[in-house]
C-alpha cells in the first residue's frame, strides 16, 4: 500500500468553519464517476456541458446560458467583467464578498471599481443603491453601472423575491443592471421555500453568479446569463480570465446531478435545517447571544472571547469581527444533526467552564 | 434511473486530437474518492496540500515550492506575473501556447507584454533569444524580464538538459529569469529517460508551470517555483488572479497519485510510446509524411486534404496548418495501440480512396 | 488677421469654480519661453529635468526625486503603482480626489484596490486608518500597503505637520507607507506658514503628488519620491502609464519657476487669502453659513438654493452637495481682491432678491 | 535676476536625432499666449477645444472629432482601448512605435494583445495584414479587431491613399476596424502633396493618432474619430487612461494654430524638404549608403561605425541597428539648410578621417 492509498485524513472530523470545508456529495461524485471515461472535446464542446443549458433553463428560464468557472470569485469577476465598460463601476454592500474576501480581484484582474455601501444587515435596498448610484455622464466619475447583490448575504440574511424586484426595478430605471453573487442562493431559495428562478429571472436579475462548491461540489461555479443584453463577450471573457476549464465535462456533469433532480434543494434545506437547529440548541443557553436573523446556512452569534477560543480548538469556526467577539458558525450540506447537538453541548460546556 | 444516471457518451470513443480530450486515470479518481469526506481547510491548509510539498520536493529538489491552480494558462499566466514588475516582459516562441492559444489571457489578465521569436522547431535558443532581449534600462522598451521556453514544445520537440541549461545560462546572464512551460514536461523526461529535475533544476530553471491534466488529472496544474528569489507574492498573485480552489485538497490528492508513486511516468511512456507507434505505422504509407521529429507524444503529418476530412469524421483530430495542410495526431495516456492501429489502417483506407 | 489672432475668450471674465480654471502666471510662461529654441533631449534628458532635481531638493531635502507627470490623477495613479505590488491595496478617505473624482484610474489603468474610510472632515487619523488596515498576511484580503493622504484635503481643511506625523508614524509602524496628494501642497504649506518639507519629508511621507497645475502653471504635476525604498520602478511606471514627456523641457522649466523663488508661495498665500477675505465678506451675510473651517483656498457654504442658481450664472462655481446644497468656492492664484468683492456684492444682492 | 531667466541651453544648437528635440514653433507659442488670462472651464470645456472641433472637421470631414490627449503613446492607447473590447487584438507591424517604444503602455495600461507582422519596409499590406488576422470566433486566440498602420512608418516610408485603401477594405471585409498612427501624418501628406484626409477619411480609416508634438507643439496629440461606429466611450477612457488635460485651452489652441491655416503644411514640407536635401548631399559620398527611400523627413544610412562615433559626438542622432550600424537622421520644422549642410560637411570631414 503506497501512502497515499491511506486517507490523510479524518473523515468524521467536521467543524462549523464554512461550507466548503466539506468535501463532495456521493451523488455528485458518482456523477462525475459516471462521466470519465472515452473520449469527449474539451473546452465546454462535450455532451455535458450541451445538456447541462437544458437543466439550467429549467431553473432559470429559456433565455438562460450557463458558463461554468472553476470558483466563486471568478464567477463574480467574469460576471461583472461581462457587464461593464472599462470605465464602468460596481455597486455593492461593503460587506460583500466581492469587496471583502477576493483580495481586490475584481480591480486586480478585471480593472473594476467597485463602489460599495455600509448595510445594517448585508442587503442593499433602492435608496441604500442611490448612495452610490450617481454622477451619470460625468467623465470624473466611475460610470455606475451593475448593481451586485449577494442572497444569501455574507451576513446570513436572505433577500425575498419583492427585495430582490425592488432592487432590479430601481437598478434598470436608472439604466443599470443587476449581478446576483450565488455563492449560497439554493440556501436562500430553500429558507424562503421558493424557486431559483423567482430570486432571480422573475426578481429581474441580470446575471447570477451561481454556487455549487458550497453546495456539495468538488469544484465549479457558473455564470448564468438572465438576460443576454446583459453581459457581452462571456465566453472570451471567461477565457481571458483563465477560466475555460480544459475537461469541462466533469464540471458540467457536477452541475448536472445538482440541479437535475432536487439534491440542490436537499442540501441547502439540510443545512439551512441545521442552523436552526444550532441556533435553538444556543438560544437558552446563558453567555451566548444570537446576533443576527438565521435565515438560512448561518448563524452569527456573541459569546465570551475565552469561550470562543476554547470551543475553536475543538470545532473550528471562525471570528467574524475581532472586536465585538461575535462569531460566525456555519452548516453545510453534510453536518449532521449529532454535530449540532455535540456543538451545542461543548458551548454549555464551555460555558460553564467545565473542559470536556 | 434519472437521466444523469446514464452515461452520456460512449466511453469506447476515442481520437487523436488533444490529450485533453482522455479522462481521468483510475488511479487519480481513487485518490479523489479517497480524499473526501469530512472536513478539511480550504484553500491550501489542508493536509493534502500540506503533504504534496514533500512530494514536489522529491522531484524538483529541496527548494521547490508548489502551488496548485486550475489550468494551464492560469499556471503561466500566475508564474509570469509573479516573476515580472509591471513593465517588464517576457520572451518566447512566436508558437508559444501562451502566445497563440491563451486568448490573450497574459496581456489582459497579466497586463504582461510578450516578445516573440520565429523559430524553426518551436524551441529557443541563447542567439534566438537574444533577438529580444535587449534594451535593458530603456524605458522606451518594455524590460525584458523573463525567457519562457515550452518543454514538450508545441510541435512535439523536446529541449535535452544541454539545451535548457544553455538558455537558463544565457538568461541569467543577462540578468533575466527562466519560465518553462511543463504542460508536457513529463512526455519531455520520459522521451529522454531523465527525471524531472534534469529539464528542470539541475538545468537553471526558475519557475515551472507544471501540467497534470494532460496526463490524466481531471483538473489541476502547478506553479512550481525553483528559484524562491524568482517569483514574487505568488500565493497572492494566485488569489487576485482567480485561482485559489475552495477545495484544494482534492487538487492535491491528485498531484500527489501522480507523482509520489511512478505513474507519471507510465502515462507519459505510454503516450510517447503510441505517438511512435502512430508515426511508424505510417511511415512507408505513400502520400502520409512525418513533418516533425517524434520525439514526444505528437505526431505531424501532411496528408492530402480530402483524406484529412474524410479521416476526421472518423477520428477527430486537429488540422494545424490551414496552408500547408500539415495536422497533429497526439496521443494520451489512454490512446491504445488498438487505437493506434485502427487509426493507421484508416490513414491506408482513406488514401486508397476506400471507404470503410 | 486670422481667426486664431483674435482671442477667443475675454480674459477678465473670473469664477470660483475651481483654481484649474485661472490660466498660467506670467513667470511661468516666460520660463516656458525662454527654454525654448534650438534642441533639447526628449524624456528628461534635458538640462531643465536635470536641473530640476537640485530645485526639488531644496524643498524635500537631499534624497527627493521628482518625476515630472502629465496631470494630477497621473501623478497619484504613478505614485500609488509604485509604491505598491499587484495585490497591495490603498487606504483613503472616502472624499479622496483618487477615490471621487479621477473616473476610476487606479482601479482601471493601475489594477489598484482603494479601501475608503468615511471622515468628518476629509482627513486621516492612526483610528480611522485602523479600520481598513487588517488582515496582514490574509490572501482573502487585498493588503493594506499604502495610506493616501490629501494636503489641501477635498474639503478644504489642512493637515498639520504633527497630524501628518502622527498618520505616517502610524502606518509606517504597520509596515505601510504613506503617499501624500499634493494637489494643493503649497496652499497647506501657506496656510500653516511652514515649508513644503515639514508637511512631507520631515513629516514621515513617502511620496508626493506635487500639484503645479492648480498654482498657475499650463501643465504638470510631480511625483516627488521621499524615501527610495518607498517606490520601485517609478521611471518605468510613469512610461508605461503614459505619462513620460517627449518635450519635457517645458514641464521641467515650469516647475523651476515655481520653485526657485517663492512664487510657489506667493500664488498659494494670495489664494488662501483671497479665501479668507471671501469668507469674512459672507459672515456676517443672513442665509449664508460658511460650513467648514477656511484653512487654504476654498470657502465651503449653504446658501439658498435659488440664490445659487442666480449666483452662478454670474459667477461659475460648484455645487458640492445636491442634497444639502453646500457650494464650493476656491480662489485662485489669480483671483484678485475686487473679484472676491464684486462675488460677496453680488452674494448680498442676490440674497436680498435685487438683481444687479 | 535668477537662476532661471538666463537660458539654460544654447538655442543654437541643433541635431537630428528626432524631431521632438526641437522646441515650439513660434506660431504655436503666440496661439498659447493668447489663450492665457482669465478663467475658462476645464477638461475640455473651453472655448478653444470647442473650435476645434471644426477645425478637424475641415481636414477629415464632418463626421470627426477630436480627443487633445498628452502624448502619442497616450494617443496610441486610448484610440486603441476605444476601438476594443478587452478580449481583442490589435495586428501591427514588428516595427510600429506602439509594438517597440511604447515601454509596453499598450499590453500594461491598455490590456491590449498586439500581433506583429516582420514587414520589408513598415508597412503592412492585406497579405501581411492575413498572417494574423484569422481565427475570428476561436476563444483560444485573442480576436483580431483593429489593425494598426503608422504613416509615415518608423521606417521614413509613407502609404499612398491607394495603399491606405487596400488595407483599410481588407481589415473592414474582414470584420476589423482600422486605425492609423499619425504622429508624423502631416508629413506623410505633405510628401505625396494631398489633403491629411485623402490618407485617412477618404482611404477608409477609423480612428488616427494625430501627431502635434513632433510638428511644432509644446505637448498635445489627438484621438481623431473619423468613424463614430469605430471607437466607443472616447472621453471615458481618456479619463480613465489619465489623459484628460485639466487646463485643455492650452492644447485646443496649440492645435488650432497648426491646423486652420497651412502651418501643418509648411512645417511638414520644411522639414521633408532638409530630409531630401540631406539625403542629396551625402548621396555620392563613398562610405555613406542610403538605406532606405526618402519619403518623409527620416534618412537612414550606414556608415562606418567610427564614423558614426565621431559624428555622433558633434550632432546628436541615433544608431537605428546596432548589428549594421544603420543610422537616423531625423529632420525637424526647424532644420535648417545651413543645419543640413554643416551636417554633411561633417560626414565628409569624419570620413576622410579629418577632425574640424
Amino acid at each position: 500500500m503506497t501512502p497515499s492509498t491511506i486517507p490523510r485524513h479524518d473523515p468524521a472530523h467536521k467543524g462549523l468553519a464554512s461550507d466548503n470545508y466539506a468535501g463532495v456529495h456521493p451523488e455528485i461524485l458518482e456523477a462525475i464517476v459516471r462521466a470519465n471515461g472515452g473520449h469527449q472535446s474539451p473546452y465546454g464542446e462535450d455532451v455535458y456541458t450541451q445538456a447541462l443549458q437544458d437543466v439550467f433553463r429549467r431553473h432559470f428560464g429559456p433565455d438562460a446560458l450557463a458558463y461554468p468557472v472553476f470558483n466563486g470569485t471568478a464567477a463574480n469577476v467574469v460576471s461583472l467583467r461581462s457587464m461593464t465598460a472599462p470605465w464602468e463601476a460596481v455597486v455593492c454592500a461593503e460587506t460583500a464578498h466581492v469587496n471583502t474576501d477576493e483580495g481586490g480581484a475584481p480591480e486586480v484582474a478585471g480593472g473594476i471599481k467597485l463602489r460599495t455601501v455600509p448595510t445594517p444587515d448585508g442587503k442593499l435596498t433602492p435608496s441604500l443603491v442611490d448612495l452610490q448610484a450617481w454622477g451619470f455622464g460625468d467623465v470624473h466619475r466611475a460610470q455606475p453601472r451593475v448593481v451586485s447583490i449577494s442572497n444569501t448575504t455574507e451576513l446570513g440574511t436572505v433577500y425575498t423575491p419583492e427585495e430582490t424586484r425592488a432592487v432590479c426595478d430601481h437598478a434598470h430605471s436608472l439604466g443599470m443592471l443587476v449581478h446576483l453573487d450565488g455563492a449560497r442562493l439554493c440556501n436562500a431559495a430553500a429558507a424562503l421555500d421558493v424557486p431559483l428562478r423567482a430570486l432571480t429571472t422573475d426578481a429581474g436579475v441580470d446575471v447570477v453568479s451561481f454556487g455549487g462548491t458550497k453546495l456539495g461540489l468538488m469544484y465549479g461555479e457558473a455564470v448564468v446569463v438572465l438576460n443576454p443584453e446583459a453581459a457581452r463577450g462571456v465566453e472570451y471573457v471567461r477565457k481571458t480570465l483563465m477560466q475555460l476549464a480544459s475537461k469541462m465535462r466533469f464540471v458540467s456533469a457536477q452541475f448536472e446531478a445538482l440541479l437535475e433532480g432536487d439534491l440542490w434543494l436537499r442540501n441547502a434545506r439540510h443545512a439551512n435545517a441545521m442552523a436552526r437547529r444550532l441556533a435553538a440548541a444556543v438560544a437558552d443557553v446563558p453567555g451566548v447571544r444570537v446576533t443576527r436573523a438565521v435565515e438560512a446556512n448561518g448563524v452569527f452569534a456573541v459569546l465570551p472571547p475565552d469561550v470562543t477560543a476554547r470551543l475553536q480548538k475543538r470545532f473550528p469556526f471562525y471570528t467574524w469581527d475581532e472586536v465585538t467577539g461575535e462569531v460566525r458558525w456555519m452548516c453545510a450540506w453534510d453536518t449532521t444533526e449529532e454535530d449540532v447537538d455535540a456543538f451545542a453541548a461543548a458551548v454549555r460546556e464551555e460555558l460553564r467552564g467545565v473542559s470536556p
